[in-house]
């Protein structure tokens, strides 16, 4: 009895305030998914505008490096998450001391760091790419000799579509490319020769337990997202070993909400780790119109400590990110069968930039391309 | 040519901003179906506290008497729409003359007089419950030879929800009756021997477009509804007809948006219209989760002249309404597969009200009392 107890006390129940920090599209989609359990939810965020404003019940614009008003916003919330990695640890040590911050800033901690995430799936047990730090001049020439060329130099901290990076394609090029970079510590990540960019989205509750969407397939150009194919067209063992990477991540993170992993299926057959996102991710928007429960709901559900929902699909999906000046072209896409159009309520489509998604939906089993 | 940028002019883009008159759950969960299509909302209701304010971009607490109030919110919005079918007619006048207020007020005039309705909808060659205008005494005989006992009698307007409803077993009863109504303007509508009770919601774009979302099937408690059945359990030759019922009453009013028709299927295999709501229905919430475009979306993108998206259904769906107290239970509601879960954000669950819904999804064809 006293553990239900304590549980109860962790819960944020329907009329309570979920505080979010960052206003972009994920903030502005967990806010509605909130809404829609009859949560109320505050924003925190250092622009003047932002998409999630004009959704949530109130919002608060400071610096993540004003600590009055991250004290001032914790009071005024019920519990706090985030939409984005790269929460700085002072705020989420200043906003820890007062409401819970979930997930724990322990994983933003080894998640922000490129070199610290792939080192802590490591020691999980879970294979990555292969990666070296570099950080002195003395490390590039052990970096070249463990991952070799091609490779891609990136920052260790705060990168995201590939801002950040350099391809290293010959060991001559490699000083040169951290130049570029500012010397700032790197990593120096191998290339994979793959069949498939695979993700995750998973989510872990309180009581840890698990519930995991189905494995999808990605499609990047130039370093964005462009499409979802859920499920991903993979066989079974792959889909099983995925899961198993993603129970495992989150139980080494006692990790409480949404994650995302990203992955290689390589041609040899193997599943390795490229990234994890401490968060709802661009990859799971399909599930807003194929899933019983969306990922932004899931994340919201395991942050207040509701039960996770029902995971499962009702239809297969392709979703489509819509960059820059294709959002223009709404009135299209409107009209397009079977499909669910989002649009983030940004005012300016500058090139590359998302502005919205659009997810076609399938009976389960019939997508053309499965 | 004139007529493509006539149409263009009246469009409402991404960006722009719903005006919605009310602030309960409907005028909520339309300015969340604004806010995935990139469109702000604001709200106007007269209580100082609606579950529509948390998720709306700006909202102004004002009487509908309010004139100037009214004036400044047409002025700060792209367009007028409603939650309710009873906004006083001066109100719909002011907007009216700064900003399109869309549906039509022609059409609210006419449904806010259950009489009007009624006998609009006979002019339009559709059959309806027998009934007849109770403003005399010596209307009273005349209507109980029309309509005989038993039947209900009704006031003429601002009833919901069985409020402002007198059954009468005999014609003794009828006199009473309508006093304790204090005689202001009834209707006395014969009793239906119905199997079924019925609901299609469909929308009228500003092109004259027409969409119908399949029937359903209501069971009401109380005068209030409980639960939706979707698609109904009714044979084809009644589905056509009440798709030609819509598109007869849609074209008669010239309507834009969404609007709901309440129909009984006779023992006789008849259809009878028994209400008209000239906005997004109750009977019409297991939308958000079955179909592609739900009827909240469907009525935001009626009122802002945008084409109407697709209608279609991918799953079979039960729709149950949490009334009062039975929405305290949401952590057991929560864990309920196939399953989406609703709550308004009201705080006060009084007795009947209606605090939120569950609604259940199967696959095409497989719902179990199908």
């Amino acid at each position: 009895m006293r553990t239900m107890v304590a549980n109860l006390s962790r819960v944020v129940g329907p009329g309570g305030t979920v505080g979010i920090l960052g206003g972009g599209q994920l903030g502005r989609m967990l806010s509605m998914a909130a809404a829609r359990l009859g949560l109320r939810s505050a924003i925190y965020a250092p622009e003047p505008d932002c998409p999630a404003y004009q959704v949530c019940d109130a919002h608060v614009v400071a610096s993540y490096s004003d600590h009055d008003a991250l004290k001032k916003f914790a009071n005024s919330v019920d519990v706090v998450t985030y939409e984005f990695e790269n929460v700085p640890g002072d705020a989420a040590a200043v906003l820890s001391a007062l409401k819970s911050v979930r997930p724990a800033p322990k994983a933003l901690s080894v998640i922000q760091d490129r070199f610290a995430e792939k080192s802590f799936a490591r020691r999980a047990g879970i294979q990555t790419t292969k990666f070296a730090l570099i950080d002195s001049e003395a490390s590039l020439d052990a970096a070249l000799n463990d991952v070799g060329t091609p490779s891609v130099l990136k920052t260790s901290r705060l990168g995201y579509d590939g801002k950040g990076q350099r391809i290293v394609r010959n060991p001559d090029a490699l000083l040169s490319a951290w130049d570029e970079l500012k010397r700032v510590p790197c990593i120096l990540e191998g290339f994979v020769d793959f069949t498939r960019e695979l993700s995750l989205v998973a989510a872990r509750g309180i009581d840890g337990s698990v519930s995991c969407y189905d494995l999808v397939e990605n499609r990047h150009e130039n370093h964005i997202l462009r499409t979802t194919l859920a499920p991903a067209r993979a066989p079974a063992r792959i889909k099983a070993e995925a899961v198993r990477i993603a129970e495992t991540l989150l139980g080494a993170f006692d990790y409480v909400g949404v994650m995302a992993v990203e992955m290689f299926e390589t041609r040899a057959g193997q599943l390795l780790v490229n990234e994890i996102a401490p968060r709802v991710h661009n990859s799971g928007h399909w599930t807003i119109d194929a899933c019983h429960v969306s990922q932004f709901e899931q994340h919201i559900r395991a942050v207040c400590g509701w039960p996770l929902g029902d995971a499962s699909r009702h239809s297969d999906a392709v979703m489509t990110n819509l960059l820059g000046a294709e959002a223009l072209d709404w009135q299209r896409l409107a009209v397009q069968p079977s499909s669910g159009l989002h649009l983030y309520g940004k005012g300016d489509a500058r090139l590359g930039r998302k502005m919205g998604h659009i997810t076609r939906l399938y009976l389960l089993g019939s997508r053309p391309d499965a």
